[in-house]
């Protein structure tokens, strides 16, 4: 298993028919994942596809992520912890100052992303809103939503299986707000090793 | 006023400052809305962030629309309906093929506003999810998404203020599910004109 260490992210090959299994080894901690086609990167993950293919909110065991251009990119073998939010942006640096009132500077899951995805050619710009697993966003029936601490415990994963070649961006989230105060590490597994 | 019509669209500059008037003709329509700063068009309008600067799924007066890079892009300063959607990506060939099990051509706001921005050398790849004005989205508490015939009444509109120069597209829905099975025009006014 790999680390990643707390408030920071890596990004990597994942093949067509390799699993990525996403485990919050301390409990209450979020990871946001990307996924772009690796053999056309203009082609990425989608919350507009996927909320609209999948018709539900709540992504999990079953459901398909899927691309801008319609094209299913990961199926959800596994999730052992059951909640996951795909309505939110990653947290960025304008995240800390406009929602929290932090002026101050603030790691942040964008910045995490845009550095480990340089390497592989992919622009800040084509960032899109990631999938956000394990965070447990709440909404009320006026549609106000609260970000409020995981559910999951230590140990639990979601198991993606990739339905094309494709590079993934992946974080140990920064935001306070997103796993109750306290930051943590994220580990995951690739089978089989690209 | 300038007519949008029956499943198609346009694309158009909208200077910083000025107003975007989106009308329901003859009630029951939906139009798809996307943004692009007109000085630097790799900034787009951004579900993700909007959703999460604004903390609620229903966006309408008084909230904003907001940019992949945490900036402003347009406010809404009136709504006479209040229903708008922010979730699903705007209908494309492969929403009829997958979502509605048609497999033959269909007519689409993703072509038609591919079609449209193509003009503004704006790639199909960056068409983000579409601001969909109108658009009746209801919820079960379980998160199942079901599209429901708009509530909008004929005249009813959606009146924009343009926080940046900004290169719009907007269309006339071509989805029998989100316009009640009836394809109407839509109606725009821009105040000044550019």
């Amino acid at each position: 298993m790999k680390i990643i260490e707390k408030q920071s992210g890596v990004a990597f090959h994942l093949k067509k028919g390799a699993f990525l299994k996403v485990i919050d080894l301390q409990g209450e901690q979020v990871s946001d994942l990307v996924a772009f086609n690796a053999n056309d990167k203009r082609e990425k993950l989608s919350s507009g596809k996927t909320l609209d293919f999948e018709s539900t909110l709540f992504i999990t065991k079953g459901h398909h992520l899927w691309s801008n251009r319609g094209q299913k990119m990961m199926e959800i073998w596994e999730d052992t912890n059951g909640r996951n939010d795909f309505l939110l942006a990653p947290c960025s640096p304008e995240t800390f100052q406009i929602l929290y009132n932090n002026p101050t500077y603030h790691p942040s899951c964008f910045e995490n992303l845009e550095q480990n995805l340089d390497a592989f050619g992919i622009p800040a710009d084509d960032i899109p809103t990631a999938f956000n697993i394990f965070m447990n966003v709440q909404l009320d029936p006026e549609g106000t939503i609260r970000v409020e601490p995981p559910k999951s415990k230590p140990g639990d994963y979601v198991l993606f299986k990739a339905c094309m070649d494709l590079i993934i961006g992946l974080t140990a989230c920064s935001a306070e707000q997103s796993n109750n105060f306290k930051f943590k590490p994220i580990g995951y597994e690739v089978n089989p090793e690209s």
